[in-house]
Protein backbone atom coordinates (compact mmCIF):
# COMPACT_ATOMS: atom_id res chain seq x y z
CA UNK A 1 0.00 0.00 0.00
CA UNK A 2 3.12 2.52 0.54
CA UNK A 3 3.74 4.73 -2.55
CA UNK A 4 7.02 6.97 -3.71
CA UNK A 5 6.05 9.98 -4.82
CA UNK A 6 8.60 11.82 -6.40
CA UNK A 7 8.10 15.18 -7.27
CA UNK A 8 10.81 17.02 -9.09
CA UNK A 9 14.09 16.20 -6.63
CA UNK A 10 12.13 15.27 -3.43
CA UNK A 11 10.47 11.92 -2.49
CA UNK A 12 7.91 11.35 -0.21
CA UNK A 13 6.34 7.91 1.17
CA UNK A 14 3.06 7.42 1.61
CA UNK A 15 1.18 4.88 3.19
CA UNK A 16 -1.38 3.02 5.27
CA UNK A 17 -2.25 1.91 8.66
CA UNK A 18 -1.62 -2.02 9.59
CA UNK A 19 -5.54 -1.70 10.28
CA UNK A 20 -6.10 -1.06 6.40
CA UNK A 21 -3.37 -3.63 5.28
CA UNK A 22 -0.60 -0.81 5.46
CA UNK A 23 2.85 -0.96 7.25
CA UNK A 24 2.42 2.60 8.47
CA UNK A 25 5.62 3.61 6.54
CA UNK A 26 4.25 6.87 5.62
CA UNK A 27 1.73 9.44 6.35
CA UNK A 28 -1.45 8.41 5.00
CA UNK A 29 -2.51 10.47 1.73
CA UNK A 30 -5.34 11.94 3.38
CA UNK A 31 -3.65 13.57 6.12
CA UNK A 32 -0.72 14.72 3.68
CA UNK A 33 -3.29 16.90 2.10
CA UNK A 34 -3.50 19.04 5.72
CA UNK A 35 0.76 19.45 5.23
CA UNK A 36 0.49 20.82 1.84
CA UNK A 37 -2.39 23.15 3.06
CA UNK A 38 0.19 24.38 6.77
CA UNK A 39 2.51 24.77 3.84
CA UNK A 40 1.24 27.01 1.43
CA UNK A 41 -0.17 29.23 3.74
CA UNK A 42 2.63 29.68 5.68
CA UNK A 43 4.43 30.32 3.05
CA UNK A 44 2.16 33.53 2.36
CA UNK A 45 2.72 34.34 5.93
CA UNK A 46 6.21 34.47 6.02
CA UNK A 47 6.66 36.21 2.48
CA UNK A 48 3.61 39.12 3.68
CA UNK A 49 5.54 39.10 6.92
CA UNK A 50 9.29 39.30 5.08
CA UNK A 51 8.03 42.30 2.56
CA UNK A 52 6.34 44.03 5.49
CA UNK A 53 9.90 44.06 6.94
CA UNK A 54 7.82 42.58 10.24
CA UNK A 55 9.99 40.61 12.90
CA UNK A 56 8.57 37.28 14.02
CA UNK A 57 9.34 33.88 15.70
CA UNK A 58 8.14 30.41 16.62
CA UNK A 59 5.43 29.94 13.50
CA UNK A 60 3.63 27.25 13.46
CA UNK A 61 0.63 26.10 11.93
CA UNK A 62 -1.92 23.33 13.49
CA UNK A 63 -4.61 21.87 10.96
CA UNK A 64 -7.49 20.28 12.68
CA UNK A 65 -9.96 18.23 10.60
CA UNK A 66 -13.36 16.74 10.09
CA UNK A 67 -14.37 13.88 7.67
CA UNK A 68 -17.99 13.19 6.28
CA UNK A 69 -19.29 9.87 7.47
CA UNK A 70 -19.71 7.60 4.55
CA UNK A 71 -17.07 7.36 2.24
CA UNK A 72 -15.64 8.67 -0.09
CA UNK A 73 -14.81 10.30 3.17
CA UNK A 74 -13.86 13.90 2.63
CA UNK A 75 -13.02 16.72 4.66
CA UNK A 76 -16.00 19.14 5.70
CA UNK A 77 -14.30 21.00 8.70
CA UNK A 78 -11.07 22.08 8.51
CA UNK A 79 -9.66 24.65 10.97
CA UNK A 80 -5.91 26.35 10.75
CA UNK A 81 -4.50 27.73 14.21
CA UNK A 82 -1.35 29.91 13.36
CA UNK A 83 0.70 30.26 16.37
CA UNK A 84 3.49 33.03 16.53
CA UNK A 85 5.78 35.07 18.48
CA UNK A 86 5.41 39.01 17.42
CA UNK A 87 5.22 42.17 18.53
CA UNK A 88 2.03 43.83 19.71
CA UNK A 89 1.73 46.66 17.65
CA UNK A 90 2.33 44.00 14.71
CA UNK A 91 -0.26 42.04 15.25
CA UNK A 92 -2.77 43.51 12.78
CA UNK A 93 0.01 42.91 10.43
CA UNK A 94 -0.37 39.48 11.17
CA UNK A 95 -3.82 39.40 10.80
CA UNK A 96 -3.50 41.23 7.76
CA UNK A 97 -1.02 38.16 6.42
CA UNK A 98 -3.90 35.66 7.64
CA UNK A 99 -6.55 37.41 5.73
CA UNK A 100 -4.45 37.99 2.37
CA UNK A 101 -3.59 34.38 2.40
CA UNK A 102 -7.07 32.99 2.78
CA UNK A 103 -8.29 35.00 0.64
CA UNK A 104 -5.59 35.87 -2.11
CA UNK A 105 -2.75 34.06 -2.08
CA UNK A 106 -3.30 30.78 -1.14
CA UNK A 107 -4.48 28.03 -3.76
CA UNK A 108 -4.09 25.00 -1.72
CA UNK A 109 -6.44 27.48 1.13
CA UNK A 110 -8.92 28.29 -2.23
CA UNK A 111 -8.99 24.48 -3.20
CA UNK A 112 -10.24 23.72 0.25
CA UNK A 113 -12.61 26.11 0.24
CA UNK A 114 -14.74 24.57 -2.37
CA UNK A 115 -15.34 21.15 -0.12
CA UNK A 116 -14.88 22.30 3.39
CA UNK A 117 -15.62 24.95 5.46
CA UNK A 118 -12.01 26.78 6.96
CA UNK A 119 -11.58 28.45 9.53
CA UNK A 120 -8.48 30.23 11.07
CA UNK A 121 -7.25 31.51 14.05
CA UNK A 122 -3.97 33.14 15.16
CA UNK A 123 -2.57 32.81 18.53
CA UNK A 124 0.17 34.96 20.03
CA UNK A 125 2.72 33.66 22.21
CA UNK B 1 9.70 29.57 3.84
CA UNK B 2 10.26 25.47 4.67
CA UNK B 3 7.97 23.88 7.17
CA UNK B 4 8.39 20.64 8.92
CA UNK B 5 5.08 18.76 9.16
CA UNK B 6 5.03 16.54 11.46
CA UNK B 7 1.52 14.06 10.74
CA UNK B 8 1.17 11.07 13.71
CA UNK B 9 4.92 9.94 13.81
CA UNK B 10 6.01 10.62 10.32
CA UNK B 11 7.42 14.00 8.95
CA UNK B 12 7.04 15.94 5.72
CA UNK B 13 9.29 19.22 4.59
CA UNK B 14 7.89 21.70 2.02
CA UNK B 15 9.05 24.72 0.56
CA UNK B 16 9.16 26.80 -2.19
CA UNK B 17 11.78 27.46 -5.20
CA UNK B 18 14.71 29.67 -4.83
CA UNK B 19 12.86 32.27 -7.28
CA UNK B 20 10.29 32.39 -4.61
CA UNK B 21 12.51 32.80 -1.63
CA UNK B 22 12.69 29.54 -0.63
CA UNK B 23 15.44 26.96 -0.49
CA UNK B 24 13.46 23.79 -2.19
CA UNK B 25 14.32 21.55 0.75
CA UNK B 26 11.10 19.96 0.12
CA UNK B 27 8.27 19.58 -2.54
CA UNK B 28 5.96 22.80 -3.09
CA UNK B 29 2.66 22.49 -0.91
CA UNK B 30 0.43 22.30 -4.35
CA UNK B 31 2.53 19.27 -5.48
CA UNK B 32 2.23 17.26 -2.66
CA UNK B 33 -1.41 17.96 -3.09
CA UNK B 34 -1.10 15.56 -5.91
CA UNK B 35 1.27 12.98 -3.89
CA UNK B 36 -1.81 12.68 -1.85
CA UNK B 37 -4.13 12.13 -4.70
CA UNK B 38 -1.99 9.14 -6.34
CA UNK B 39 -1.37 7.95 -2.75
CA UNK B 40 -4.80 7.44 -2.31
CA UNK B 41 -5.88 5.74 -5.51
CA UNK B 42 -2.97 3.77 -5.37
CA UNK B 43 -4.13 2.03 -1.96
CA UNK B 44 -7.65 1.42 -3.10
CA UNK B 45 -6.50 -0.39 -6.46
CA UNK B 46 -3.74 -2.41 -4.46
CA UNK B 47 -6.65 -3.17 -1.75
CA UNK B 48 -8.91 -4.12 -4.43
CA UNK B 49 -6.79 -5.97 -6.70
CA UNK B 50 -5.86 -7.84 -3.72
CA UNK B 51 -9.60 -8.73 -2.41
CA UNK B 52 -9.97 -9.91 -5.90
CA UNK B 53 -6.92 -12.39 -5.47
CA UNK B 54 -5.53 -10.96 -9.03
CA UNK B 55 -1.85 -10.77 -9.12
CA UNK B 56 0.18 -7.59 -10.48
CA UNK B 57 3.18 -5.69 -10.80
CA UNK B 58 5.14 -2.67 -11.68
CA UNK B 59 1.59 -0.37 -10.75
CA UNK B 60 2.65 3.35 -10.72
CA UNK B 61 0.83 6.43 -10.82
CA UNK B 62 1.39 9.17 -12.75
CA UNK B 63 -0.59 12.75 -12.10
CA UNK B 64 -0.40 15.69 -14.27
CA UNK B 65 -2.45 18.73 -13.71
CA UNK B 66 -3.28 22.46 -15.27
CA UNK B 67 -3.35 25.42 -12.82
CA UNK B 68 -6.20 28.27 -13.53
CA UNK B 69 -3.89 31.80 -14.17
CA UNK B 70 -4.88 33.61 -11.77
CA UNK B 71 -3.91 33.78 -7.96
CA UNK B 72 -4.95 31.83 -6.18
CA UNK B 73 -3.83 29.37 -8.59
CA UNK B 74 -6.10 26.12 -8.13
CA UNK B 75 -5.81 22.75 -10.51
CA UNK B 76 -8.30 22.64 -13.16
CA UNK B 77 -7.80 19.37 -14.66
CA UNK B 78 -5.78 16.74 -13.21
CA UNK B 79 -5.40 13.72 -15.04
CA UNK B 80 -4.10 10.16 -13.58
CA UNK B 81 -2.46 7.65 -15.08
CA UNK B 82 -2.11 4.34 -13.80
CA UNK B 83 0.42 2.24 -15.57
CA UNK B 84 0.37 -1.41 -14.68
CA UNK B 85 1.40 -5.34 -15.34
CA UNK B 86 -1.37 -7.20 -15.43
CA UNK B 87 -2.40 -9.88 -17.57
CA UNK B 88 -4.69 -10.04 -20.03
CA UNK B 89 -7.91 -11.15 -18.91
CA UNK B 90 -7.65 -9.72 -15.67
CA UNK B 91 -7.65 -5.98 -17.16
CA UNK B 92 -11.30 -6.19 -17.06
CA UNK B 93 -10.51 -6.11 -13.07
CA UNK B 94 -8.26 -3.89 -13.00
CA UNK B 95 -10.83 -1.36 -14.64
CA UNK B 96 -13.21 -2.24 -12.33
CA UNK B 97 -10.86 -1.24 -9.61
CA UNK B 98 -10.34 2.47 -10.69
CA UNK B 99 -13.62 2.85 -11.27
CA UNK B 100 -14.17 1.91 -7.82
CA UNK B 101 -12.19 4.01 -6.81
CA UNK B 102 -12.90 6.90 -8.62
CA UNK B 103 -16.29 7.04 -7.66
CA UNK B 104 -17.00 4.93 -4.88
CA UNK B 105 -13.88 4.90 -2.52
CA UNK B 106 -11.28 7.66 -2.83
CA UNK B 107 -11.79 10.65 -0.89
CA UNK B 108 -8.77 12.63 -2.17
CA UNK B 109 -10.32 12.34 -5.50
CA UNK B 110 -13.38 13.30 -4.46
CA UNK B 111 -12.54 16.62 -3.12
CA UNK B 112 -10.46 17.02 -5.85
CA UNK B 113 -13.62 16.58 -8.14
CA UNK B 114 -14.87 19.48 -5.95
CA UNK B 115 -11.87 22.23 -8.17
CA UNK B 116 -11.04 20.06 -11.18
CA UNK B 117 -11.80 18.11 -14.05
CA UNK B 118 -10.23 14.65 -13.11
CA UNK B 119 -9.52 12.28 -15.75
CA UNK B 120 -8.27 8.70 -15.34
CA UNK B 121 -6.54 6.18 -17.68
CA UNK B 122 -4.92 2.99 -17.55
CA UNK B 123 -2.16 1.91 -19.35
CA UNK B 124 -1.13 -1.83 -19.65
CA UNK B 125 2.84 -2.24 -19.50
Amino acid sequence: MAFTSTIDEHTILTDTGNDNGGNNEGPGPKRLMLASLAGCTGIDVVSILNKMKVEFSELSIDTEATLTENPPKTYNHVKVTYKIKIAEENRAKMEKAVHLSEDKYCGVMAMFKTFAKVETEIVYL
